[in-house]
């Protein structure tokens, strides 16, 4: 079995499953009682808070705990609009190619007449440009969310740039990092961005574990369900187990980082070679690497639909993707791939392989071999039919 | 140690601190993927929702999963309010004592002037009677939400009589179980109720996990951020490790429900006997136990600050509670307490025993040795000063 699809989820790591066990067993008060099964509780969550906040050199009361990626960006977003004070900022600015979870966030609250959104669409490399950007913002403009890495294409947006510049215009900006966190460097201690969103299940941590990042210069309006929990942002029992196991996780993350991205770029550029060198009628999707995330490899088949081609690799044991698992059911064209120009039937042929430090070079070899099987074999029916 | 806070939270059963193991170390696909790492675990996420929906005898499509039980809270409403097609029904009737995640969420909804809410403060005995709640019907109510059993004085709300009652006036019911759930029987497949919310982390399961139940009548509106996890209903990869885990602590839960029923109403008799036996200046603080959940004993002191009484249970390893955990921090008088008439004064005398399977009828002798020796040690001290 050869496991290509993290960019949709990972196993937890034994480290952090061990970790979740032994807290769930040992520290299982509630965080906010205050007796010391509560207190040992709180201990390990400040623990657990600071050890993530070490790993991004930001304070750790800028680190808000969620449930996830979905709820980190919902959060976020509402966090942020919640707490800005001048009146009439009713318009935001985003991609057209965000995650589901901003983009139908997005467009319920353009729905509800509170704000006015525009989706930019990038050049034709997928990436958005500061030109672009001042070009959309208005005077009322309230606040820009902008991903890092699409899952899609593996594309990557120049956040610093873009953090810079909007600091510039008092804008807030807050940038979806589920796919890149843990993985590139975000260098938060000098960034002037407001919040980034992140989240357990991409990085060996375990689902139904995310967290935010919130500059701490930022005044946050608290969460209408008061609470004391989070600083006053997420109400609900605190997930500790979840939460400790996530912070080892990301620990193990931020200490191979480096090692594993030079692995990354070194699985693709191998993959890409031998795609090229065996004419496979498949290719990436985007041209170029500087800007990919090497941990996602978005491509475009010449002939047979991505479904199919999924199917054919999982009977031989490769698990790939052809979208988004959060859009699946879903049956238009991923937003990511129509922004960089692709048709209706392009998208259609569209596969994804996502690698991992878990995956190996002879993986690249077995995934070449099996790719070439498929072809072939429909290369061959394609001709005597 | 004695931990007297399992309306707080539990820790997790072994049972399944297990299940959740196995099920993340070999079911860790994305459960909507396509390949058959996403098929496995989407096969052990319907089985574990087949479970939980065979115990409440409901279809399994009537079970959505949430992070717990603020969500579940909050997702219930909002879904059944997205859900009314009918136009201008902007009145919601709750009661005063509701957990702070509903309380605060329908101030919310009041304070946006988007619903008027009547919240009812229910008899002396801290029961919604359906005179009082008949009252506060007005043409425009589009839905009841009153909690199960308050979980700082145990009162048990009659959500059978509730729900027939609102079946008859065509307006939707939902109640948080959260405190109830696995502990008493809840009729779901006769009681013409809406929705009911609950959570993993009070019956032994993982925190971070909770469900909704939905009636299967209803034609519910999907959530903002389109998604095809969870029918539609709630977005976010689904944590099937958490999830599997919190329906084997369930399957527990049932399958002993009446032993401990009974077990924890053995212990109530017997500590409210011991503390009438021994003359202890402590005492339950709401009278009757025919309309109280027996595994919650809140009880009110002569003399002494809840605080300090907390306090000084914690020194002799005993671990009780002063309210809500999710209200620390927060020194208002409990909502719940302000409703059945106490003064600021009596509420901060208010302290909570919350009891279990795990909780020994030998534990009882030792909680009344100790709160001897606190309040004998006290009185000693209020005597010579």
């Amino acid at each position: 079995m050869i496991y290509c699809d993290y960019a949709a989820t990972t196993p937890m790591s034994e480290k952090a499953l061990d970790a979740y066990q032994q807290v769930a067993r040992s520290y299982y008060g509630n965080a906010s009682s205050l007796h010391d099964a509560g207190a040992k509780a709180g201990n390990l969550l400040s623990q657990a808070r600071q050890s993530i906040a070490a790993h991004l050199r930001v304070p750790h009361d800028s680190i808000v705990f969620t449930s996830g990626g979905t709820e980190s960006n919902c959060l976020a977003i509402d966090t942020l609009l919640r707490s800005i004070q001048k009146e009439g900022v009713k318009h935001i600015i985003s991609t057209s190619f965000e995650h589901s979870s901003l983009f139908d966030y997005l467009q319920s609250l353009q729905q509800q007449d509170q704000y006015d959104v525009t989706f930019l669409s990038g050049n034709e490399h997928g990436v958005i440009e500061l030109s672009e950007l001042q070009e959309a913002i208005q005077s009322n403009t309230a606040l820009v969310t902008i991903q890092h890495v699409n899952s899609e294409t593996g594309v990557m947006q120049p956040i610093e740039n873009i953090a810079t510049f909007l600091q510039s215009q008092s804008i807030l900006f807050h940038s979806d990092c589920v796919q890149s966190f843990g993985k590139i460097d975000i260098v938060l201690d000098t960034m002037p961005i407001d919040a980034i969103s992140f989240s357990g299940h991409k990085i060996f941590g375990p689902k139904g574990v995310g967290g935010i990042y919130f500059h701490p210069r930022l005044r946050l309006a608290p969460h209408p369900v008061q609470t004391n929990h989070e600083f006053g942002l997420r109400p609900g029992t605190v997930d500790v187990s979840g939460i400790f196991s996530f912070a080892v996780a990301v620990d193990d993350m931020f200490h191979k980082q480096k090692d594993t991205f030079a692995h990354l770029c070194q699985l693709r550029n191998s993959f890409h070679q031998q795609l090229r060198d065996k004419q496979l009628p498949i290719k990436p999707i985007v041209n170029g690497d500087s800007h990919i995330c090497p941990s996602i490899i978005g491509c475009e088949a010449d002939y047979l639909q991505g479904d199919y081609i999924m199917l054919e690799y999982n009977r031989y044991g490769i698990f790939v993707s052809t979208g988004s698992a959060c859009s699946i059911g879903n049956h238009e064209t991923p937003r990511s791939l129509q922004a960089i120009g692709k048709t209706n039937e392009e998208s259609k042929r569209y596969v994804r392989f996502s690698f991992s430090h878990l995956t190996h070079t002879r993986d690249i070899a077995d995934i070449i071999s099996v790719t070439e099987t498929i072809f072939s074999s429909n290369e061959r029916s394609r001709i005597y039919e």
